[in-house]
């Protein structure tokens, strides 16, 4: 087990290379702001038994703390630059489980570019908590928000919706992959998507140049738009047979179809999803291809009195109430 | 019952005045540093049956956990601008006890003047979670870190040592006041010390001036001093009879004389530990009359082979080993 004194000394210290870090021996962390750029502030709180779980591997949970929040810097056009940590343990850590988590943090920071300002460990009777404020940049006034959208605009999702969802199930076993015809490959896979979401950073400076709103897809596709459509005061209509799924996923929709609603009401895929103006369009998608990255077109904005309407492939609307997810 | 929504809509929004917060409708806030200013960044967690009691009143909850989180800003001599806000929720919150604790924010944020940016609401099956990152301001290179202080330089305290942990005590009926020797007005102010502990924002600007270090003392005089001797490569004396103590504290140290040598091991005051250069200690010292603070001359740095040594009135060494706090 090791003192709080260890833990930073030998664990957190030496993952602190930026100036204003101090070496975490002061109580505060120095930011000089970049000239001419504001700063884009996120924090995410994680939880042991909510948003992990307490036996992940201490690597995926130090990436999972530092990914979610990522995404959000990456939805709203920005650079990450840096972050605060905080800990909260039931118990003193032991010297592997600490070597591994800050090998975590280490790897992801390094992928990222992001450097660790500061933080505060304490000790809790509860679960593990986690609790990460992200600082980004962006030109002034440049930063994407979830209120620019216009009636008219394409409606965008990144990557596949609904992997995380599935990932939970497996990873609980609430579910039986091989059941339901997944091969071990797939099962991992969707696994993964849940314990390793990946922060769709690439796409940020397309983001900032063409996006006229956008978000990331934390909380699931019903209740993200609905906040997107109400910070933009728009409606929508959405396909729900263009929602972009994965191969792995459609094998586990065709078995039991019940699972693609829980998807579009279940978060955890930290996409990306965007609005564009019918002109940027053909841009955007060509421009996302260029990066690899796939995009998919789901729906368009309305005016606002449309509200939000869920579209089969024969254009019926299919009722989708009651399922956002709530935290609490 | 709250859910997520209302709790966010009805109680936290309308605490956020300030452009960049987006009116908590967006993933991230937007923070436009001031020119020629670094951001000084600190971040406290607080978790019930730890840093307060879950059953203390939420007004109090609110109020302390911003109060600490100052007391951070107040001693690198900076001003405290913005917060963000994470909080995780064992239960839905009644909207009674929402109530009072936004309004224990609001209250405190605008004594202090600074705005709620953002942050994040989520559930736990643990105890309740506060976790503050708070953002000030000071002029570029200005802030006063706990590593400058020199041989020679005289060491302050401000306001009086161990209430907070005597308070806690009082608090919790692991002592009873009244059997030793407390007014009931006595026993009331202890524990506020402890509930609501005074940041010392007024004595930022001559920390700033003055100061060759400065910390908060969050974990007791002995853990700090440690701190503060360690990032400045210094040793110290300290006199324990010149320790500022209230005169309710007075009182029970007479009557139980363990309780002193408790009380420099405990933190949760929230005082002021600077080092002072001898030829401003004369200036300082007036200065911080007239601000109306009592603040005390509690010993003097050595070089740093001296170690840190306690004395009593005749000038003989006490040992304090094995006193220190941890927080895990």
């Amino acid at each position: 087990m090791l003192t709080e004194n260890e833990f930073i000394e030998t664990y957190l210290k030496p993952l602190c290379r930026s100036k204003g870090s101090l070496s975490l021996s002061d109580d505060a962390a120095i930011l000089t702001p970049s000239p001419n750029q504001d700063l884009i502030i996120s924090k995410d709180i994680l939880i042991a038994g909510h948003h992990f779980f307490a036996d992940d591997r201490p690597d995926d949970i130090a990436y999972k703390a530092l990914a979610v929040n990522l995404s959000d810097i990456a939805a709203k056009g920005a650079t990450p630059k840096s972050v605060m940590l905080g800990i909260a343990f039931p118990n003193a850590p032991e010297p592997s489980w600490a070597k591994a988590f800050c090998r975590g943090l280490s790897d992801t920071m390094e992928q990222y570019s992001i450097c660790l300002l500061g933080g505060d460990t304490t000790g809790t009777k509860g679960p593990l908590v986690l609790s990460i404020t992200i600082f980004g940049e962006v030109e002034s006034g440049k930063m994407v928000k979830r209120s620019g959208a216009q009636a008219g605009d394409h409606i965008y999702a990144s990557g596949y919706l609904g992997d995380a969802a599935l990932g939970y199930q497996l990873r609980k076993k609430l579910i039986d992959g091989a059941k339901l015809g997944l091969s071990d490959e797939e099962n991992k896979s969707l696994i993964k998507r849940y314990l390793r979401p990946t922060p769709r950073s690439e796409l940020a400076s397309l983001l900032k140049e063409m996006a006229t709103s956008a978000m990331d897809l934390s909380d699931g596709v019903i209740a993200d738009l609905e906040k997107l459509s109400n910070a933009s005061d728009i409606g929508a209509k959405i396909n729900l047979d263009e929602m972009p799924v994965s191969k792995a996923a459609m094998k586990l929709f065709s078995s039991d179809p019940n699972l693609k609603n829980q998807c579009l009401s279940w978060g955890d895929d930290y996409e990306i999803l965007a609005t564009i103006s019918p002109e940027n369009s053909e841009t955007f998608l060509n421009s996302t291809r260029h990066l690899g990255l796939e995009v998919t077109r789901i729906g368009e904005c309305l005016s606002s009195e449309n509200g939000i309407t869920y579209l089969n492939t024969s254009g019926e609307e299919v009722s989708l109430k009651g399922q956002n997810f709530h935290h609490f």
